[in-house]
């Protein structure tokens, strides 16, 4: 009798702030966030099942010939991707899935799950992303602005997602995404007549 | 600058608070319920464009030819139908409007406007919207259950609808419909990128 949970990608510029909304997101309700599956070795701090199912590069391809992904990508030599099992168990059981991944993920996505809800998080303007980008503190100078320039270049793809947020007051983009999920669950497909 | 409001269509079982519904939501925000149209004379109390634009006959027709309506029905050897022009000019306005009509005119929308947004609200269960339209009280019992009948008929048509809205708590559907609103603000046709 569960309602079947949503399945949420979330993608947007690197330094927009997707992660601190997804947290927020997770304080207000059922929220699972997906855990990807990587070739990579774990950096230090990196636990397995938390920050990434790390999995041997023959595992990986395995579950490619098997279709268990529901999107993957190569990046530096090594494979990243969305393992279906998981997020088709959790969404049994009535949870909303939330991925948060790049824009060609999100539409092999899209290709592979119809209902899936694709939101891209955009920043007010670009100061304001260079300014999180250098507040990080995380890059050099340079990368931030090698992903400032990608990120404008991916802007046009926003409009194939479903719905845009624009995330200026996080507290504003936050109530946006709950409203989203709010209405996507009163989707007429969503919706149970039993009388 | 403005956006463009949006066009958002109510249907729902006679007796099952749709006019309550937009009572509520029209305290809580910026929308216009659109007047209909239509040839039957006025009844006692009944108000030139504020409960119908009561026009001629010829008039009505003249609007059919020109195709300058949204959508039109006879009933009982009257016509009732939606003015497009003021639609259109709220609209452009930013403001959006609501439409309280019936399923197959709901349906006529839907062909003409790609964008509107199709809302079924249903009650709880059969004996509630029964209570209802008793304690309504307008209605005899006969045509009380010829209602009640008509509903259980159309009810399958509101997987065709967008949205489908439980009208138990009036508090919790007008939430509901103000998060589809507010969803459908956020759809990315509807978002301006302006960077």
């Amino acid at each position: 009798m569960n309602e079947k949970g949503l399945l949420i990608v979330l993608s947007g510029p690197s330094g927009c702030g997707k992660g601190t909304m997804i947290k927020e997101i997770q304080k207000q309700g059922d929220y699972v966030v997906s855990v990807s599956a990587t070739t990579r070795a774990p950096r230090e701090g990196e636990i397995d099942k938390v920050h990434y199912h790390f999995i041997s590069r023959e595992a990986f391809q395995q579950m490619i010939a098997e279709d268990a992904l529901l999107e993957y990508a190569s990046y530096c030599d090594n494979y990243y991707g969305t393992p279906r099992q998981k997020v088709d168990e959790l969404r049994a059981q009535g949870k909303n899935v939330i991925l948060e991944i790049e824009v060609q993920g999100a539409f092999q996505i899209k290709e592979r799950c119809e209902d899936a809800i694709l939101i891209f998080t955009i920043p007010p303007s670009v100061d304001e992303l260079r300014r999180r980008l250098h507040k990080r503190g995380t890059e050099t100078e340079e990368v931030i602005e090698k992903r400032i320039a990608r990120s404008l270049e991916e802007l046009p793809l926003a409009k194939k997602y479903d719905y845009i947020i624009l995330n200026d007051a996080l507290e504003d983009a936050v109530d946006d995404f709950l409203a989203v999920i709010r209405a996507e669950h009163l989707r007429s497909a969503n919706v149970k007549l039993d009388f």
